[in-house]
């Protein structure tokens, strides 16, 4: 009673002094306060909550009902509320529209009929329609809110706006706010928004710069309604209580994979408008998915309750990353998609849409904790089921000594491991954790969150589910009714910060970029889709595990196959001729180098392989990586064919590409590595340091006769090889093994093997791949021994062989 | 018609050529060829077959059996018999024994009774059981063999002596086949031994050179009836016919594990007196489960039925075998075997044996194909069932898009794909071949291989049989059969040649001498063992999945083991000390040096380890190597403390230590090593080429303020660290970083970093180990600061932190 009264002496001397005239306004509040029996209530003061787009789906859904439960939840604890819904919509249209689905809104299970609807009584006094549109209305609206905080004697606490409006219309709506809607001074402005948040990465760039100039950053909730979803906020509580048994497993060491998964049996019919511009990676990879995917495998801050800490963590494992390609996804699309499009956008017959309404993506994160561990992002329409969830699966890194018949759910090792946070929907149909008994008996606060009955014959995730610890939340909840209550709480670890988004959009735009004219796989939908959609990866790359079926309507991606050809021999300037599709041209090389490589090391043990940089052998080099086992690494030689003048670790650097595509992945001795020494002294390529002789006397050290048993070449457009250019008489004759060069593309200094050590070898293969190279690759053909104008036609081992790889891109154009 | 009397023709030749005075032989041979109505028979030759141990129990059990076999197979192929059963025992007994084994023989199923009792009675007439105990029992039987090829008029093609006795009697035996039963010229000897062949590597190689002074390698056939057994057999056959399918799954990248299994209810009763000297280590996995393992690791020869090739791809497996450790292995032993050795070894009731009835084993391979692919091997008595297989288990890379249960066998990749090469027993009670459905369609050769039908309900390896493509023999064969066929027609590639048993005694010795005093874990046998034999893996280490219950009877195990010492922590010249047994030390400083670039890692994104050179560091590096998963590696440069003037890939050289022991085992990107340069411009450490003042320079560029974040330092003898030795002033002060210097031992001349470089690190570690060390560590403990006499004395961080790490022997002599 005491603190009361002490508290009313506050706010007197408060109103006293920002408005001096106001003592009726004081005389009132003091009647007030002392009628409502000294009640705690409104002494937090007031908050006003406009809902813009108050009549749409989203509003009648979800919002609503979440406003009401935060009247239920606050309204006792000293808070007063206004409700403005607000639209495009006429008054009188949307009065009638609200007053509906007030009427409709429902209370918690606990509370008995009569008090719920005595409740929405209240709840509808305090909400009312209005029309927005132009400025004046905001201002009006303002006044408004202003004139009955006056008029009722309250403090204003804060204003929620929350914008359930196309992204189009934000930049006039926040300009409003800004100029005419802001609450006075101590009380705070949020504002809410749902996605979309840009397209990608610039428009969503523009975006936030945009909302930048109407408010600050710690204005603006950035709603993804996953992160309400209780599962979902469940996964940073769930590794902070269960640090302890968490903490050897929760890494690459002993997680095999983990799944994030989307899945909807509903399709696009009716929305084909919103969806052609979006698809699903941006409507729910690039939000709801990667939101999850940081979740899980962000570094566990000491303080998960801290929202500051939490983003940064967030913003690492973005950081962590690796880049996206077009390889790293695999991508379909419901086959009546294209004929809702046509209708409902009034497409001609001809038109084939490329959205795509199912991905499968795989991710990978380059840092300790889980570096090898494939994160596979899946999300689709028209699929089989409609089932959300995140699935961590450990390795099995046990044998287990009896029959499996005698193995039991919680002491066998050998049975599936596995963390799931199911988020909803499925076979389980409501919310849960679950933890595999074999694993650990799981902390979670059994305020929230109960054990779930067994329920005999049901089985997830290959097992019943009696082997799991299972718990599902003691009140299901709506994720917008908690992202409500937690916006009203200013939580601002379960919204998206600019940061957070640009950093995702930066994720994802180059693979959007890269699928861009991409057809997606053509699916039948439900149960129909089989194995079609089914996919699988080697490194880093998906594809369909099934082989492409006939296409049900023509795709662009009708071009034939690589395997439909064989490898072409024949001649090319005199010399042989291997041509093939880039794949089998590849793999023919790579068996030529290794069969090249054996027959060196059985007569002299060692061989030596001379290479170019650049981007065409980097398939070469992956190709000798991963699949030719039995290649005598340990007695290879490598050496430069020629290098930038940049550090060896610069990404520009020639042997980078080779470190980053072939190196890290064998064990050639440190010893038999040979990177030229462009980088002596702090300095580049200086005349002064000798670097081309050094590398030259190495050379005629470790190389008998300096002829190497394989120099492999490249041919550029303006019939460059190796870094001898026509413009450039350096290297093309004369007794300088190593030579240093100037290219007309940056960087400008080169060094370079020589043409005449370069035709001492016992073998050259010059590789040329891609359309590109068509006019160079016609123009060679015809010219004579000019390697002034045309270095490649210097190629001519003196006693060796010259052998011509072409890809038929390449060759036939 | 004609070509027989072509060969009689030659025969005659022969006949004629060898002895001038057997015109009457020849007559006799002339009428019996065409008595014989010129059937080809006998033209091939005679063969002798002398069983030695013929009323042993293999023999009665199966080589009785075997030889009938060959007969039945052979004798219509133009050769002709002779079975001698030889043995110790008395002719009388022996007869009886032979003649009742011979009774009870049987023929294939397709041979009608009266058939086969007429076969049979061949067999017998040709069988006939001799006692042989002294060398002239030798001579006699070998002038026996003689009068009867001589009184028959037969050619002899060969003789093989069948060794089916106890090591023991190797030697003797040996001997007299040598000196007095070796057939005439032109003929060949096969002697086939039973194991064991020997007990360790030690007894192997005596065993082998013995019988290498009496027979030539090629004459020598070691069985291990494993090799015999159809799906064993059928391993190399199936990865040949299989080479597409298999060439791009059968690698680290596809395949998940192996698992090589042989598991067994029977226990050791009645054969305690053998086990107790092998135990199930010696028993199965020396032998049959590696031999398996190299059936399965080995590069697969163009030619598989070369044995040549096939034993050379064999030997190269064994040398990518990393070596096995104390905890590679899980050991145990039923509870009732001690019992069982105290009853028939007459041991005192206190008596309790440590031979090991259990065995799990991981074997890592390192090798471009199977580097990181857990290989477990595991065999047991008295466990629950009896089974043997080799399961290929491929990873799961997919993932599928449908629910689980509408996965269809022959086309989801997220059921489990494995090849599974049955050996028999088991629920299966066969031998067979399975390959999961989505897999492959496997080829097996439809003569000896038919398709198993489906059993409802059966499920094997977690899958029920109709998921995978099964095959079983046509015609089941007992392995002795197989192997004796294997024996007649010379294919030593279904034997272990001298050079495959070294090797694998050679990888085999170092764990068995290592767990020689390792109490194993104590089963109650059966289905009771429950869980408690299930193990798992972390990298290299191998533990039983259940912590150690209460051991039920005590084990001899109880001597104390390093483990059961603290790491002492103390200080040494005012700095801390470290001191424990070696295997605790290095283990600790490794761990340390791991927190130290995690640390450093985490702050400055990177991590400087300088190393010193010599054998100390050698297991550190080995511990770093293959203990060290999260070490990171990425992140780290390696920086050499000294270098001996010699070529990087010289022996003697700190850098080839380095590239050895540790370089070849993690993944540095290849400009993180810092090899120091004193070989510039073909000469060693010449003033001249400044390497001292590149490598300074290099330093500084690099590391921020020249500071290591740790130095890893030793003490010689005479007080010396890193190559700054009393004897030479360079290096001990002023403002170089690194210097040459001059060591009192060869190779004289160094580089090395100088002290005050030394002391710029944030952290030092001093390692010293092994009793020669005692003097000066107890000397250096009482000298002050005394570099010029004592440059370990000098070592004194001026800001970071120094660390001694000392052995017991070391520190307390």
């Amino acid at each position: 009673m005491k603190s009361a009264l002490t508290a009313l002496g506050m706010l007197a001397e408060l109103y006293f002094k920002r408005r001096p005239g106001c003592w009726k306004m004081l005389a009132v509040a003091v009647c007030m306060v002392l009628l409502a029996g000294l009640q705690a209530q409104d002494l937090q003061g007031h908050v006003s909550v406009i809902l813009l787009g108050a009549t749409g789906d989203l509003a009648k859904k979800y919002l609503w009902q979440g406003l009401f439960q935060l009247y239920l939840d606050e309204v006792g604890k000293g808070y007063s509320f206004s409700f403005h819904g607000a639209a495009l919509t006429s008054t009188k249209q949307g009065q009638e529209f609200v007053a509906k689905v007030l009427e409709s809104l429902s209370c918690p299970e606990d509370v008995a009929p009569e008090r719920c609807a005595e409740l929405r009584g209240r709840f509808q006094q305090r909400s009312q329609y209005r029309r927005l549109r132009t400025s004046e209305d905001y201002m009006a609206l303002s006044k408004d809110i202003e004139a009955q905080l006056q008029h009722e004697g309250l403090r204003e606490a804060g204003r929620i706006f929350y914008f359930s409006v196309p992204p189009f219309a934000y930049a006039d709506i926040a300009r409003s706010i800004n100029s005419s809607c802001r609450p006075g001074p101590g009380a705070w402005l949020r504002v809410v928004l749902e996605k979309p948040f840009g397209h990608d990465r610039l428009s969503a760039q523009q975006l936030a710069t945009e909302l930048r100039s109407f408010f600050q950053e710690e204005e603006m909730y950035r709603v993804d309604h996953y992160l309400g979803k209780q599962a979902v906020a469940q996964i940073l509580p769930f590794r902070d209580q269960n640090r302890k048994a968490l903490d050897g497993l929760w890494n690459r060491h002993h997680v095999e994979r983990v799944e994030i998964i989307m899945k909807e049996t509903v399709d696009a019919e009716g929305r084909t408008g919103f969806y052609e511009e979006y698809g699903v990676i941006r409507d729910v990879l690039q939000n709801h998915l990667t939101e999850i995917l940081t979740l899980v495998a962000m570094e566990l801050p000491y303080n998960v309750s801290s929202s500051e800490a939490v983003l940064r963590h967030k913003l690492q494992a973005f950081q962590a990353l690796r880049g996206l390609h077009k390889d790293s996804a695999v991508l379909g699309q419901y086959q009546a998609y294209s004929g809702q499009v046509r209708r409902e956008q009034q497409k001609p017959d001809s038109f084939h849409s490329l959205t795509p309404t199912f991905a499968g993506i795989l991710v990978h994160m380059d840092n300790l904790r889980w570096e090898g561990v494939p994160f596979i992002l899946m999300s689709g329409k028209a699929l089989d089921e409609r089932v959300g969830y995140v699935r961590i699966l450990f390795r099995n890194q046990a044998y287990c000594a009896q029959t499996e018949t005698r193995w039991v759910a919680d002491q066998s090792q050998c049975l599936p491991r596995q963390i799931v946070f199911y988020i909803g929907h499925g076979e389980l149909g409501s919310p849960a954790v679950l933890v595999s008994r074999n694993l650990f008996r799981p902390f979670l606060p059994s305020g929230s969150w109960k054990e779930v009955e067994d329920r005999p014959g049901l089985r997830l995730f290959g097992r019943p589910l009696s082997d799991f610890y299972a718990y599902s939340p003691v009140r299901e909840q709506d994720a917008y009714s908690v992202l409500i209550s937690h916006i009203f709480h200013g939580r601002k670890d379960s919204f998206i910060t600019t940061e957070n988004l640009l950093a995702s959009w930066a994720f994802w735009t180059p693979l959007l970029d890269s699928l861009a004219h991409e057809a997606p796989r053509l699916y039948p939908g439900g149960a129909e889709n089989g194995h079609l959609l089914d996919f699988e990866f080697t490194g880093t790359q998906l594809r369909f595990s099934q082989q492409q079926p006939e296409q049900l309507v023509p795709g662009p991606g009708s071009a034939p196959s690589p395997s439909d050809f064989q490898v072409l021999q024949s001649k090319y300037r005199d010399s042989p001729l291997i041509s093939a599709w880039p794949e089998e041209l590849i793999a023919k090389l790579a068996d030529d180098i290794e069969a090249t490589a054996m027959r060196a090391v059985r007569r002299f043990g060692e061989f030596h392989l001379a290479l170019s940089g650049g981007s065409s052998p980097v398939p070469l080099f992956q190709q000798l990586a991963t699949r030719h086992y039995g290649f005598p690494w340990a007695h290879t030689h490598l050496w430069l064919v020629d290098e930038r003048c940049v550090p060896l670790r610069d990404p520009e650097s020639n042997f980078q590409g080779l470190q980053a595509h072939l190196l890290q992945h064998i064990r050639v001795p440190y010893y038999n590595v040979h990177p030229m020494p462009v980088h002596l002294h702090q300095r580049l390529c200086a005349e002064e340091d000798q670097g081309a002789q050094m590398y030259a006397s190495e050379i005629s050290a470790l190389v008998t006769n300096s002829s190497f048993d394989l120099v492999l070449l490249g041919m550029g457009t303006d019939g460059h090889t190796a870094s001898l250019f026509p413009q450039s008489p350096a290297g093309l004759e004369g007794p300088q093994p190593v030579v240093l060069t100037r290219s007309p593309s940056k960087p400008h200094q080169r060094m370079s093997l020589s043409l005449p050590l370069i035709n001492r070898a016992r073998k050259v293969a010059i590789l040329v791949m891609g359309r590109m190279k068509r006019e160079i690759t016609l123009l060679v053909s015809r010219v004579g021994h000019e390697p002034k104008k045309w270095p490649i036609s210097g190629v001519l081992p003196s006693s060796g062989q010259l052998v011509w790889y072409m890809d038929y891109e390449a060759f036939l154009g």
